[in-house]
């Protein structure tokens, strides 16, 4: 089914903002993980919430679907159009609109980056602390949750969303929220949009909030002789009451990975990489008491970087993790998954995630957000080889039903897109059924986004 | 209109567990503040969930209204039978299910209050941190997204309830959330539970947050010429990044309310009460930099409390300020308010709250989670006197006007309930359409809590 009343209609709104240049379809068609190209029928480029309103109505009058588009590096397809329609591209949306200092938050649409909106607070002395490690978007992150190596100390997108504007599936503005730190009135549509991932409304502007830059910051590496040995430092860390800012695991094969696609020259064995935030004295203390615990666990070489430059180039690898793990396999491309558990089955979840990846045959990296209970399996696979690729979608399913058993979540970061779908009953049981009911009041035509988040039998 | 033939039905399920005694209806029909005495036709007294289910099956069956009561603390009439049918009273599921202390949360039922909750914690060195002065129930406290005086510290329950089972309009249960402390993996329904007020489902179980309890803790109290002076240190010291656990405002009408009321013995100027947490290190250094911003401001009598049975005397005090806002008035009831506005605008607030009651010859009390920028103005009014009354209405109006002019939101804490609906669409605007959809997609019945929170033709 084409769209092409829809489309007709668009580009007499939008001129040459319509794109349907075989380039510009195919790279909106793309993504970083093992999902196939899927171009969409056409690409707009919206400048302004009155423009996104206008294209909306165009499209749910004629039935066609709005996928909406950010930076492209959601890891479950979220931004493919894969019934066809329109790949709403916000990049054009991507000003800063208000820096409220003293209110600690920023106003900001929502084609903009996170690094650029902390390049533009740069003189502020706040910074906007959600960080996946891709260059995502702010709404991209705000449609699918994002949150990253921060969260356990600043939370995810979830708790640095205040308040959003978003056109509805019938062109409808709505305002969510306010700039007031908390609220009780009324339903929290906020967090409804926040992980929606583009299928309840488009979101046009969303208010954030800032953090202060710490006085001190320090970064440390450590390692330890077994991924159970790190995860239960982890654990007692966390439980302890540490303020930790980061703390991040990278199994022995991501080690393995970083040496070989960075030249990283570090001890084959499972690794925490830590960021301490707070005052100097107060960041002293906090090493010292993680130094204690670390070595309780029989903890090796504690590292410190505490120049600006070296904590830098430690994040910047901890960041290529995507990439180091697909080298591992000679080249080929990544299948990434992430689940999050408690953080008591942590270290069972590891164990079980490493074991099963052995027993499978799989080329698979751990590495994870773990004072979150949260962690990523990166499988290196080869696209062409179906075998392959069939156990790599066995083992997804099978960590997935791993992290329920243990009171977990199908996914803690990455969301449900096109791949988790499947997921969605076990996790969700009867509550899945008033998630449709959503769906169905806020989207009747289901024009946005359809295909993703919720199984069509749902 | 009456609903005898669910009365019947409900009889024949919970026996003597469906009471019309008329002192139970009374008791049930009761509230702290202004509204109309307004007993239900019957109490229900669940013992399970399972029988929460039949109990709401039978009334959507034949159209009688459920109204959710937990300890009768909430301040808009939330809990009130104003259109008839039962009072759900979950007092008899008031266990603790479990207290998970390796992941830091407890799963408990709706029933429970806070205070019992902490009683039951108290050998684990975890606490569970929202506190909003009186002793109301876990159930109450999700349904109007309570938070109260350590929300600035720790958050209100908006991020301290991680999963919920509840009861939906057509008697399904359902589970929301997991034990994982994120999830990426569809609509958020606990959020969208937690400040529903009980209109989209009842609550029958939540997972919720634990903390540590800090090392030390040290309470504070000082004084200041002006609120204007009390209001600005409180600004400084959010923005200067202080972990505050506590920094609560009382305006000179409030301090003259302790002095008659519990004989507090203080200078009659605008006080902050403050309270520290971390390690020892941490709290002397907190305090200190508190102190160099507080002098600044021209704080003086700055005073600590370091020993437990102090700083109990200080918060219990604090928390009766309900009763002592109306012994001002010579006895007579209080008409609570709240509002919360970005906190560049708190001195702003706080000064057209003090001059509106002024001028409109109210007796007023401002007392606030200020850290957060919210805070409550406590009338002191004669319920019998219809020239005050609407006065004091007048006045409530005039304050979410300011709120919403100010960037705010007309409510922090308290809610909607019956007292604040026309003020909905004011803050919401297109938005509560939105609302609207999401109650009729849940309870098309319109059997839960009706005539709350959403004004009647939103």
């Amino acid at each position: 089914m084409t769209h092409d009343a829809a489309l007709a209609a668009l580009s007499a709104l939008l001129g040459e903002r319509l794109s349907t240049g075989r380039a510009d379809l195919a790279l909106h068609g793309q993504n970083e993980t093992y999902y196939p190209d899927t171009p969409p029928e056409a690409v707009a480029y919206p400048e302004t919430t009155p423009e996104v309103s206008e294209i909306v109505k165009i499209c749910a009058a004629r039935g066609c679907p709005v996928t909406a588009y950010g930076a492209a590096s959601s890891l479950e397809g979220q931004h493919l159009a894969i019934r066809g329609g329109i790949s709403l591209d916000m990049g054009r949306m991507n000003r800063v609109l208000a820096v409220n200092a003293e209110d600690m938050n920023a106003v900001v649409q929502p084609g903009l980056t996170r690094t650029a909106l902390n390049e533009e607070l740069r003189a502020t002395g706040l910074f906007f602390s959600v960080d996946p490690g891709a260059d995502a978007s702010m709404g991209g992150m705000a449609a699918t949750r994002a949150s990253g190596t921060t969260a356990v100390r600043y939370g995810t997108m979830r708790e640095n969303v205040l308040a959003l504007e978003a056109v509805m599936a019938d062109g409808t503005i709505v305002r969510t929220g306010t700039k007031a730190r908390k609220s009780s009135t009324g339903y929290d549509l906020t967090h409804l949009l926040v992980g929606s991932e583009g299928t309840l409304g488009i979101i046009t502007e969303l208010t954030v909030r800032l953090h202060g830059i710490p006085e001190a910051v320090a970064a440390a590496t450590c390692r330890f002789d077994t991924v159970e040995d790190a995860v239960n430092c982890v654990i007692l860390t966390i439980q302890s009451g540490l303020p930790m800012a980061r703390i991040e695991l990278l199994d022995e094969m991501m080690v393995k990975g970083f040496n070989r696609y960075a030249d990283a020259g570090l001890p084959e064995k499972p690794h925490l990489f830590l960021e301490f935030h707070g005052t100097p004295a107060g960041v002293a203390e906090q090493m010292e008491s993680f130094r204690t615990i670390a070595e309780d666990f029989g903890a090796e070489a504690f590292a410190t970087a505490t120049r600006p430059e070296d904590r830098t180039a430690l994040w910047a690898m901890r960041h290529k993790a995507h990439y180091a793990s697909a080298a591992l396999g000679g080249g080929k491309h990544l299948w990434p998954t992430d689940v999050c558990v408690p953080i008591s089955h942590l270290a069972e979840a590891v164990v079980e995630a490493q074991e099963a990846a052995a027993e499978m045959g799989l080329t698979c990296t751990i590495v994870g957000h773990v004072g979150d209970g949260n962690f990523h399996a990166g499988l290196s696979i080869d696209p062409t080889d179906a075998g392959e690729m069939a156990r790599a979608k066995a083992y997804t399913d099978k960590l997935a039903q791993t992290a329920l058993r243990l009171g977990g979540t199908v996914s803690g970061e990455h969301g449900i897109g096109i791949g988790k779908q499947a997921q969605m009953a076990g996790e969700h049981g009867q509550a899945l059924a008033f998630m449709r009911r959503i769906k169905t009041a806020f989207d009747p035509g289901g024009i946005l986004n359809p295909g993703k988040l919720l199984p069509d039998d749902a």
